[in-house]
């Protein structure tokens, strides 16, 4: 079973480096020692900021009945961790906060446009089963604008502040672009849709639940982290490699938060999936050059409970 | 009336000038002598390179039951002369085809996206109104993914062909977020869904129809004029004037086709409101010392017949 999860195909038009089959590594999970890093105040410090930034970019003006909504389902979206690891990785290969707090400040107002659209009501449901609605609900023809507004929204918020490192921006938004998009996150939410609506489709439940977790969280996380290597001014090398990093922070999420986390069918272990992405995220690191690795690797330890996931076992199938 | 038409405010962002008040001139309405100059081949051979740019960016690829919608709403969407109107504007300015044509076709994609969240089976109809469903219909949740797609394609189609003028490109990227999102598109779309929802909140019907139109038609074509322009290399003082062109020749196509062509309430005449943006229209070219502007200024010659409607005139309520 590892080795079906370590061969991956997500979104082959990025790099040839993607279609690449990873070989399989015997190395375990490692905590990596980190003396006098405190991981926890670096992340929360982070998010902090983009916190910041989002409130001070989405004011509430007129009219308030259109633009009220749109700050509501932008505020209300759920947090991931995709725009800190974009901020960490533009630390890690050198560049400015004030290019990567804009850029993770639109990576997520992308993904509350994608999932505000996901959780409109009576849209994207599935059949026999009530869709959950979003954090913050509203009737469907506002939650249809609001995510219309919102996506431009965040290229505009990006662009304005990365005028100086132009021909980067440009990367940072095709990059974007790609996640979002056909290829992507759309992707993801059209396997959803479809596959449950015709069980016949769907092949193995864990080929299911990973074929999805790859275009939604993999493609998010993988996008964060391209994105902010690129802002930083990282090698092409060095952007594929904090890419692919990204993409297995994604599927851990994907694996212990995302769509398969209620899947019950299937003799699937999520968790033992999601401990080996993150062995290969951490192996990633370790052909790093551009510079210490240490706060961008405390991700998962600071982040992601798998303890937690363990005593929670009756979400899982163990094989 | 006349008064009233010609002071406008739309995206009071974009620039201080769009707020100044442009004083009424009794000049009507003179067409520009254009010797050996064929207007209809021009446009024409426009619009055949922005679909031939088009077909070529959008190939039906695997899974068909995603991107074969996908396409056929792109190429389904009815055409406006907003993506030709760029490539005029940055021919005027001097710039190159190979970025026009890019940015026109990205400006289709949008426009297109639009169009197909506006046409969602059930979502922003309005009340007792039967909605009409676009030309390519499909189920609800596919509209829904397909428009979230078309945009990001937008953008990564853009970029692509631009990386040699990069400063240029984000300008046009902020360009077409501002026109696209809530101060612009989403806007009108939301005045269109909202007012009519509430018939108290009207106010006159003339209003209602040109402040839907300056955030559609008006600010969709004034998009287009200015990246063109900004493509092109323009000063920051003919894109202004240009942005104006394409704003006025907009509202003439809203007043003729757009929102308000089915409107028959009120003591208001479009065709009259149509001819004087024409007029105005003409007045901002005169300022353009750029190059030569027969091309672009026989646009609404070329393009849209006055006479016809003229004719037709039971869509009108003459005042």
């Amino acid at each position: 079973m590892a080795s079906k999860l370590i061969h991956f195909s997500f979104n082959p038009r990025l790099s040839p480096l993607h279609r690449r089959s990873i070989k399989h590594s015997s190395s375990s999970y490692r905590p990596i020692n980190i003396s006098m890093f405190d991981g926890k105040a670096y992340w929360a410090s982070i998010n902090e900021e983009i916190e910041a930034h989002l409130e001070q970019a989405l004011p509430i003006r007129d009219p308030l009945t259109m633009h009220e909504p749109l700050h509501n389902l932008v505020m209300s979206a759920p947090r991931t961790m995709a725009p800190a690891l974009l901020v960490a990785a533009c630390d890690l290969a050198g560049g400015q906060r004030t290019h990567s707090i804009a850029a993770a400040s639109a990576l997520h107002l992308m993904h509350a446009a994608s999932f505000t659209h996901e959780h409109m009501p009576n849209v994207l449901g599935k059949p026999g089963e009530a869709q959950k609605p979003g954090p913050a609900a509203y009737p469907a023809n506002i939650e249809l604008l609001s995510g219309d507004a919102i996506l431009p929204l965040g290229y505009e918020l990006m662009v304005q502040s990365v005028n100086d490192v132009s021909d980067r921006a440009l990367g940072v938004i095709v990059e974007m672009s790609r996640a979002m998009g056909a290829q992507g996150m759309v992707e993801g939410q059209y396997m959803h849709v479809t596959w449950y609506k015709d069980p016949m489709d769907e092949g193995p439940v864990d080929g299911w639940v990973r074929k999805v977790s790859e275009k939604k969280e993999g493609g998010l996380y993988a996008c964060g982290a391209a994105c902010g290597a690129i802002l930083g001014g990282a090698s092409e090398d060095e952007v594929e490699r904090l890419r692919r990093y990204g993409f297995y922070i994604g599927m851990v999420y994907g694996m212990l938060y995302g769509v398969g986390r209620d899947e019950k069918r299937g003799g699937f272990s999520k968790l033992e999936a999601a401990k080996r992405f993150r062995s290969l995220a951490l192996l990633e690191l370790d052909g790093v050059k551009v510079g210490k690795v240490g706060p961008i690797s405390s991700l998962l330890d600071v982040c992601c409970s798998f303890e937690e996931k363990e005593e929670e076992n009756t979400c899982f199938v163990m094989s």
